[in-house]
């Protein structure tokens, strides 16, 4: 049923809205483009997207008149469908493409209308609908993750030697460099961009009919040759601009466990960066701020690190939404009770998720403030245990190991006990040589430079 | 900002609907009451509601004149809140309640607006809207549990002497009773019923200010005696409906992980029927049926089992939202980085999902066409085959245990490969005794009826 | 086969410990007591209990004679088995109680052994030996949870009044007390305790025979009362001290699906706890330790949160596990073909870590060292700025409530920009009045004290 | 301390193997090659080996004597660890790897000894040796996938034009060969075979230093080119055979993530092919069956599906362990507390149970009866309504769409409603015309065979 003849009892308009959900509780996805590639309005475009080129593909191999294809393309731009009406009608059937297919063919000329969804079964249709928003979701995914991956780099080659603390179980460890930090972070960002990348490239076009043998396209054609099934799943997906399936999956879920797979990554590895940079924003350290930070209701002077919260928030749920995903690979027989339908507003919020958080990370890369100067004061924090380490490969060099490790295990009790610096224990401590310039955290960085170039030259696999 | 004001730039009406999500995903929940209980507008609701009880706590306590509350609760009657521009205005704060509670000020008279979320922190209000959220909705989830439970009842009762096969690793074993079955999911849907029962009686409401000292209420009336601040909780609590809550619970998370766990094993317990009649439902099978069928797209004569597999989907889903919900406990510091925020969602669907399963299983129950002819002829399928367990009991009574699970054994290979009954078999086997009585189906199913009706006692806790 | 006789080819003690897991990489468990309750000696030893028991209930009810219930236990207690060859047999009936049966009536006198698992299935005792299991290893987390709260409420005791930071979404918020955060650990820990305790009162024994009916019992007492199934139920469960199923639940499965709920919400409450100690043992932080800290190879200074940081690593776990169990409530026909068989191994490790966790989570209590004079001077960190609540109230008892935001906000910005104290840049605001006496964190704790008083006054509910 | 000196207190042998799990509660691995490769002692061997990795390529970039190769490879070998002893060291470090080198060091020469772990830090050793024991039993796993896609090849060929019944919701659809389905299952083997080979070939071995910057092997080679870390991480990697890391991974997770994405996968893959295998194996749909059946305690004559229901099981827990492994990358600082400990047990549960999967997959195909029979007379079940779109189809090609719709579907519903067949019914419905010949399923398969054959051209990825 078309939006201008709704009249459905019990349902207005106010009804619609008491219903809607525009992302009052998902500050990652609100407004972002993510969030309308994955609306229930870009799902039933997709729809009628995958119904379009279904008639085209049949036009092309014979099985329908040229004309058809203008007469669906335009009834599908034309129908101002109600949305809330389908997803209504979806009830009684489980799915929503036999409502939109009826409306379609309700506005469309009967000549034509007779080839809307020949040949088809429901899933077909939501399956490419489904692989037809996750490519257009996840090319707003990748655009966001090079502009992550680009601002990372530019952090890690501007902080290539800036030192700061190393932090390894909650202590401090040895000195690390920021740009090491912000290199690592790339790297797990073009990790996510690689992995999307990948599934994207692969998202193949859904076209089995009733039980994924093209029995009712042979039926139509019965003495065509015996490739026309090939050649229309080809033309289908070529026209939607989908990867070609070797064979309908409508119970061979790799599609939909690769996306939840890609997703979760992503999501994990923004989720790393988050988690960092909320712990380097900690009021006592102080390393690094969000550049606009969120207001507090109650605290007027805070500013919240909110980009890396979202970021966090959405690494939490998108590993169980990807075990939902992957465990839609179990799908029994030729079209699965379940399954498959709790694929839907998974991988939809999956998508959403993702989206906003790949967006905020964009963001948040953007205006990362960094502060050496804090990163410099909290090395010092330990009195120079920190370099405890190199005190030992110090000795370790001119004496035997374990008689190394006694002395500076000896002086590192004394410095914690007696609130000294390392340094001064260690001129306590008997048997210790002395002249040791151990005292420089800038002089125990290692090969975090070269670690930062070498990961700088990798670029995206494609 | 409201919505008479409107005239953001980049945002129209068409805008809105082009991120709506109204359900066309989600048909297990299209429409439902739940949906609309769990909607945006219906946690916007919550969220008034729980800045209205504030003032009103606030008034009986003594911190706030009497006539702020109704000039608060009109303006929140009155106000036409735009709940997309609400959603765009929470990215910045990380959540939505400052933006509400500056359209709230901005509506209401100065002397009343001065009050509104005085001590309060954006968590306060956040978290006793879900829980509002959730205690409506829980409501829903009982009646439609109560209402399949008591439709088992009548189910059990009336088949409490039908046979049927029991299946075990999908292979026939002994006869059990329709009855039998039918009590058992009764069982675990009272179980669900008990469990939300009980979540839904603690759901207690927030109120802690900016780190849960209710330190700006304090401040406001520094000599007023120390009971002041467990007087305002009790007060805003009793007005809301819910539990007062022993401390405040901003990273203390027990409430959230209660709802994932009751609303997870509601899921899994209409998950478990639905599965059974998916099973039954089998065209081979043929024991059961949903009243009203699904049509196909494709085959005209299918009825489809779509309760059921909008349950099995929804049971799908709820075990991984319920893990994110209960891994909120683990919520560091006064408020945490994105555990919370983590929740919102999450929770929300996990909500709408089991009421919509929990409606489309009364549905289901309402519906059920059992066919005990079916069930009866498949009884014999295994030509006697199933009741091998009590030829064998029959024989151990009278000779040694060994010697008789030798017979059965023989006897019931024998019949296997020279596809002829149980019965035949026996006669042929050596040792057998002549005049064994197994032959009924009927006469072994032990203690069926008895253990229906000992469940059938069983009434909800409370 | 018992382990006397083991001569299995292929099969050597060396191959045995080559396949063994004693918990090298699972250090929250190794070696303590939950571990060795939930080993598969421990499983073994419950599935005998089992055995034992049912002999026991049929002679009390006149199905077996007395002498077969001494000549089964001693034999139980007697037979050496081999666990590693019980394991491998188990593989082609899919479960290891036929295995273990064979073994316990090749060792036991004929009449007797006739009686052994007479009238059961192989899920009767399996699911009796987990509940029997559950039983034992929930009472010693409730023993360390009990140590846990106990400990929880003297440190809470004892910190009352001892001021801290409190801080939300990482950063400084308002003082609190680490009375009042003790006091929260102890509740969540409380919640704990009490979900156990309700569950593993009512963890039920299993007996309903080949699919629910005990069919085989009737058979074998066809002209007994019809209580006859009730009674054996009833001496059955009350022999293993378990609670009485109202009906066989071979595919009802609320006691698993309860069971993983309340051991990941333990997880997740201890998990609580150790993530903040993890916050507070930050050496920018220093405001906690634990008491043994763990040693690192790579730096001798250290001293690791190690308890800490393995119930983190069990929190992260046990949500991923609890939603296999309550996903095990789906489960079709009279025994389920994979969903049961998933739940063995995954409560045995949710047991098992848990236990390990509540365990640690003693420890980590009971050495807990708190530095009271590191939190005073983290108050100072922000200059007074968080007291900048305290100031707006202070203000707002004397002007318009938006004048006093505006004097704090704008002296709060100024107090970052400039670095000087709030206090200082109160003085040079506009508007503000002079005399404000708002520096002291301690007298800006609200209600902590009254909070966590009334919080230590609730007790464990059974 | 190794086992022959073993002596600490309340630790026997006894203990150890009340301690012990060998597999009595997984069915799916016990005994297998999987399980030996993933057991405690095949990660301390993975460990051993790493370590004398490090002092090899300490030898050959010249920070050790290469007599400290043959020393310390020599102690490896030699040592009896006491793994038990090792579990419960690991407690009080939070890993094994200390306790580890301890016990290397102490049995190696001083010379030699001195130059065990120099520069390594714990996690490089506990990170290379779970990737050395992933690749070891991945290897398993695509030698296991392997046999399954030849296993299914060939069955697909046996069957391309076996037909068979297709079902989709549980209800019969349309006509479908085995053929397909079986190539269909191959074709997700080959998915799963093809993202493990990907996996295996990039799992780095890890070598960074406390905090991932190599430090202190640069304090031991201070003057040494700037190339000297990558050089002697590229001799440590290649030693091991596994690839060389950009960067240390200590907290960038990319290989725990993909491990668990791509075990999940070939979980769900299998179970995929299982689950179809439970349904066709039930006994009224008879279509195939397992080779060996396992037995039943209670039912003698039963032959259970048990290869298959161990499948299932395992594709059950996956996901929710990948998902634990997923969000792994979540991991703060330089070392992460909590996340990473996760990952042990974790990891080693998935690899185990998908092992065990595949070996199990590999004996069902091997084993799989197939009854072309059945599925011959399945087909008729529904008298010819299984043909229904095919008549459908035969009347549109005659008569406008809408019309023939309308006669096909009243046909159904007196076919139903009377219980006559499809044909029958055809014939009595206004407007049919007479002369249709679609009564033969065999007619109505669609490109089922040619799909088959396309399918199995595809090889794996390599």
């Amino acid at each position: 049923m078309t939006s201008s003849e709704t009249d459905s009892p019990g349902e207005t308009p106010g009804d619609v809205s008491s219903r809607a959900d525009v992302g009052l509780l998902s500050p990652v996805r609100a407004g972002g483009a993510a969030e309308t590639a994955t609306s229930d309005a870009a799902f039933l475009r997709a729809m009628l997207d995958a119904e379009v080129a279904l008639v085209r593909a049949l036009a092309v191999v014979g099985l329908a008149p040229s004309s058809a294809v203008g007469d669906v393309a335009s009834a599908a731009d034309r129908i101002r469908f109600d949305i809330s009406d389908l997803a209504l009608r979806a009830r009684s059937t489980g799915n929503p493409v036999p409502a939109v297919v009826a409306d379609l063919i309700a506005q469309t000329a009967q000549a034509s209308a007779d080839h809307i969804h020949q040949g088809a079964t429901s899933q077909d249709i939501m399956d490419t609908a489904m692989m037809l928003v996750a490519a257009r979701t996840l090319d707003l995914v990748i655009a966001d993750l090079d502009h992550v991956v680009a601002g990372l780099a530019a952090i890690a080659r501007a902080h290539r030697d800036t030192p700061m603390v190393g932090r390894t179980l909650t202590q401090h460890a040895v000195p690390i460099t920021f740009g090491l930090k912000a290199a690592g972070w790339r790297s797990v960002a073009l990790d996510a961009r690689d992995r999307i990348a990948v599934v994207c490239r692969s998202l193949p076009a859904q076209l089995g009919g009733a039980a994924g043998t093209l029995a009712a396209v042979r039926a139509y054609a019965p003495t065509a040759p015996t490739d026309l099934g090939a050649r229309l799943v080809t033309v289908y997906s070529e026209t939607l601009g989908l990867s070609t399936p070797t064979l309908p999956w409508h119970t061979l879920r790799t599609p939909i466990a690769d996306l939840g797979a890609a997703l979760a990554f992503t999501a994990g590895a923004l989720g790393k960066i988050a988690a960092d940079v909320l712990v380097l924003s900690r009021t006592e350290i102080g390393e690094v701020n969000e550049g606009v930070g969120g207001g507090s209701s109650a605290m007027p002077h805070k500013a919240n690190p909110v980009l890396s919260t979202m970021i966090v928030a959405t690494s939490r749920q998108l590993p169980a939404l990807a075990a939902i995903l992957v465990a839609a690979l179990v799908a029994e027989d030729e079209r699965a009770s379940g399954p498959w339908h709790a694929e839907w507003q998974t991988l939809r919020e999956a998508l959403r998720l993702t989206g906003g958080a790949a967006h905020a990370a964009a963001g948040l890369v953007d205006g990362l403030v960094v502060h050496p100067d804090r990163m410099r004061s909290n090395l010092d924090l330990t009195h120079g245990l920190i370099l405890s380490g190199h005190a030992y490969v110090d000795l370790a060099t001119r004496m035997p190991a374990k008689a190394a490790r006694t002395i500076v295990d000896d002086a590192s009790k004394l410095a914690v006990s007696s609130q000294i610096s390392l340094g001064e224990a260690m001129r306590s401590v008997e048997g210790a040589p002395s002249g040791s310039t151990v005292t420089d955290p800038a002089g125990y960085l290692g090969f975090a430079a070269e670690l930062t170039d070498i990961a700088l030259e990798r670029q995206a696999a494609q």
